[in-house]
């Protein structure tokens, strides 16, 4: 692991998302930015290889007999760092389990789609939400035409954790996300604007050609946007829009989604993630659970651990990226797929190029007084 | 009653609202297009005076003595009519309950503003769904700072009965309604988004001072948009957006806002009519019901009718906008307000002209090639 | 009327509700135990014909030539008078809406009915909890046998206005409900528990056969229950349970009713009565709503007024029983039942005399210790 | 581990709890009824000691060194076996996490509590529910006196998977617990209705003293009761229900409780976990939220991983007893509370006690026809 060291929020979830499966055991980390935190965190973690710098980390690693290396390597930093390191390591032969954004710019992420094609490694980016059971069930509806014609998008990420100015009151979360230095030019539209782009992809298996954006850092003082509101163009003709905030009071973390299609209309929120709601003209209402019945496709009964009403979170949808990514290392190493065994399902490098030119597309709307712009 | 004769439906809503709590009693009418529809849906309903035109209507009432005509006109015809109906009710000097878009243009919307201010009749539009007691309770609250400075304002209204092409099925609601001739230029901005457009400026007090649209007709062979996203600018700053669908399978009558600010944010849904939402800085969500404490301010109060957990609906908020008319009248007749009786509450000739702005902007808008267009 | 003077708060609801689809005109009444304030309640109201007491009502009405009386009594008084009233209006021939529980013991129950059998005067109890359009349905997918074999029925109705001894602090509809005089010897069992009596009834068309019930005046210094639960047996061994309250903290009114069969359950709950639940073996649970489409059973259709996502409410079912009873008058007096129209629907006098006999039931079990006990 | 093998359910989540927070690390089981089904199932896992009994297990983890023993056993056996494997390992000095209903007898729950006191080791009960942050957070507000003087205990727990012959069709899950020799002589009143039992006793402190069973096998066929309601009667005078069932169709493992006092009211569902209802007098509904504030009291804090927004379910919950016991073992083994670190907080051998003397007692009023019996 590559960041998550001490007063991180997102490496400890990763560390318990590798666990929960035993999809991967911690072994060795450069875990904060400098040699003598990292030493300090991975030390109270127990790792058995603990290096200063992540480069120290590649050489260690490298250095190993393959036997003995780490299987993939998970990195957590901040998103400026994501690129440097997640190049390196792909060009070095290791699987990677990146956060998102995937990286800062589309030029970054283009080379590092290059690098993975040509090294030909396991490339996973933890847009986690798509991990859920019933994203998956969504977006087997749609690829099964029970919406008929797609023709809506709506998304919606509400949040109201930066609703004061966190960032000068010492909180670490909040300071690299107001600091375009770490952030990139994308505030709230990076933070979870992708990973709500990337819920519509999934769901819809459709790209977003075209946005008109209205991006503002609505709490005084803040220099990136938190507060993001996206007219959005799909392929196809299809229509949508994002409404996102992260200083929406009392939100915690309501990441939605609502496609409509001639014949119906699909809701999933993350909040509630065992419930998908189902329309479909003249009939009632169907509600779908995480496991159900019956009439659930294998993909979302793959992804659920235990039975409906037994709620899974947070965790369980983190885990399955790492579950799918383990499993793909083990298939791209020879194993083969159980009879019945669905292939592995995991966002790659292209939703995570994806992503950041959805981003990048919404900071040049913003710059060029939100005006309608080209998705590269 | 101009309009809502056999096959309409919202007169018979205009009726039951105005019965409930015998705000007026209706007397008369020319209730359709034709003078024989006019006066085969009068008699069914047992009016005193049928007329066949709402010509004949005006003048057979103006011919009869002051003590025998009737207090108000209630205007509930295809939008088109609006207009010339209501002006020449206010002229003669009828007390007037128009429905909504008050009228097809600006410039109409202008004439009648200087028409009642000339004449001096009360005038009510009856965008209803700023009828509902905890409506007018989201507005005490955001008047009285209890959210701090305003930022955000999320307009959502979702329908889905235009999800297939009724209008040629010879369904009365929908043909004109996708009849650019009746309805005016916009389709789901003026049909639904108006209504939005009004419980925001109820709420918050704030006008939209800007937009940009991307209004659609997503069902193939329309002419009119069933569908409308728009950017919103209010005054001050505060941003905001409308969301809006009448092709979205599965959804009734989803009308919601979302208002946040500095220490606040505030959620009501009009399908859940008797909830709303306050999230406070650092507290728990708070519930409040219609008629649910000591914490709830005068206007809900006087605009509930029975305890709360005892439902009231779509039909009682109308009734409000009928109340509070009828007791403008009394009052501006020289009845006096009772001892603690608040001043009457209903949308007025300015919300009527303020609604049909927004709806022009909104389509000139799109017109332009979506782009950022004032609000005049 | 008789009852439902100044103070009163069902008063009003049943004006309410016979007006808004003007099934009647209110013309007479005697609104109070004393002449004074009945005449100063008649006044307020401006009826025709205002009288100090029921007995002159009574004598003054029958005196007036047939076609210029009242076509019905509203009995809206506490639960001691409604037999002595009901009983001489129904002898005198006079139809009769009266309120629950219909009487105070199971003698003068049976009295009653003997009584209606004899004059063949239409006789509704106003149960208006099974007037909602989703109860009507919930009733046909029983009746139809959706469910299959009927196993369990659950009842819950939860209030909690009188958790304080308001019966002591001068408010009026606490004070008679809590004294054992006015109110029969249950408290909360035959205020709240008979609606549910009722409800399951309704939507079952059984009868509990045996009860155990736990009646607790929970609040110190009251002498009536105020909470109580029962364990119930229905014909054909479905099993049941009544769980009610009216010292539960915030909870409104809180009414729900959950009914399994071998094959699905049925879930309603009063204060959100525009939904049913409806869960089937091995499929998504289903949302019905009030006039959601084809699916639903004409019952439900010519109970609601409205379409669906205009949310209905207490008032609209209560004017449904209003409205059905009235439509029953005009056909036991010659009237034809239209094509397609379906029967009249509403609670009488047969619902009453079960209620009575459910409460004095769980009354008379909690005398004997709380054990098991017959309905008679 | 003794028990859990191929084709059990709760084995896997035991396991996956224990890993979540690397509480335990699996190395050793027993873990089906067959010495070949154990070892397979054990080889699966990669365990380092499969053993082919129980009593295998015992001896050979009692034959090793302390330091390389190991630290706990998790029973996960059918009802029958947790009595003789519990007692075995306890006496012999192992810590114990033992699945519920702790025994099948009251005689042997005593003797179990007895060798715990005796041995002095660390014996915690999944009862998971109580894990949920927020059921902590209910116990602390009862606690500290939020709801004034208790009143009211309503317990819920509905399932449906039972709703056909399973146990007649190959279901290993419904077998055992349909067959009084493995399950004992409760059904779902010892499979769910115990869990609602610590559930209330966990929240308000309070022991059913009294009870009044209603406990029917509603499926055709089958012997045990597969829906239990009780009329409940706990300490100090407060009242309470337990309507539970399993063949309440499309229910899925709904588990509620509804505490109300003299000044308010609690409201908690487990298939929402992360929400808490918290009614007052005269204020408006509070929601808590797992992770949402400085409100919530140091049990709920500390038994929440990650914010509140990112739903933590099922697996989390049962994770925190499991982090309690582990906690709790290292306690005892010399460790020292950290400053600030709450005490264990686990279900213990009383606990686990006090559901075996409820079932029973459950069990025997019903065979004395369903009459009031004390709880032991």
């Amino acid at each position: 692991m590559v960041g998550g060291g001490q007063g991180a929020f997102i490496g400890a979830v990763h560390r318990m998302a590798a666990r929960l499966d035993e999809s991967f055991e911690l072994v060795a980390g450069a875990l904060s930015s400098t040699p003598e935190r990292s030493r300090a965190s991975g030390a109270a973690l127990g790792l058995e290889r603990v290096y200063g710098t992540w480069e120290e980390m590649l050489a260690g690693e490298s250095a190993l007999p393959p036997e003995r290396r780490i299987h993939a390597v998970s990195i957590v930093t901040p998103n400026h760092m994501h690129h440097p390191v997640a190049l390196a390591f792909v060009r070095a032969g290791f699987a990677v389990v990146c956060d998102k954004p995937m990286t800062v710019t589309t030029l970054q992420a283009r080379e590092l789609e290059a690098a993975v094609a040509a090294s030909g490694v396991v490339f996973a980016v933890t847009y986690n939400y798509t991990g859920y059971p019933l994203v998956k069930e969504a977006r087997r509806l749609v690829a099964d035409g029970v919406l008929g014609d797609l023709r809506k998008v709506v998304l919606e990420y509400h949040q109201g954790w930066l609703a004061t100015r966190l960032e000068a009151d010492g909180n670490k979360q909040a300071a690299w996300r107001a600091d375009p230095a770490a952030a990139g030019l994308g505030g709230a539209v990076a933070d979870i604007g992708s990973h709500a782009e990337n819920l519509a992809a999934t769901v819809t298996g459709l790209r977003v050609t075209e946005l008109c954006g209205d991006l503002t850092p609505l709490v005084p003082g803040r220099q990136l946007d938190d507060d993001c509101n996206l007219l959005l163009r799909f392929e196809g003709g299809v229509k949508g829009v994002l409404v996102a905030s992260q200083v929406a009071v009392g939100a915690e973390n309501d990441l939605r989604i609502t496609v409509s299609g001639s014949r119906g209309t699909l809701r999933w929120r993350q909040e509630e993630p065992n419930r998908l709601e189902l329309a479909l003209l003249e009939a009632p209402l169907q509600v779908y659970t995480r496991a159900g019945g019956p009439y659930l496709g294998s993909a979302a009964v793959a992804a659920a651990r235990i039975p409906s009403g037994h709620p899974e979170g947070f965790i369980e949808a983190f885990a399955n990226v790492y579950r799918n990514a383990a499993r793909d290392i083990r298939l791209r190493a020879g194993e083969a797929l159980l009879e019945g065994e669905p292939a592995p399902d995991y966002p790659g490098v292209s939703a995570g190029a994806r992503g950041v030119a959805f981003v990048e597309a919404a900071v040049r709307s913003q710059a060029l007084g939100s005006v309608w712009t080209e998705v590269g």
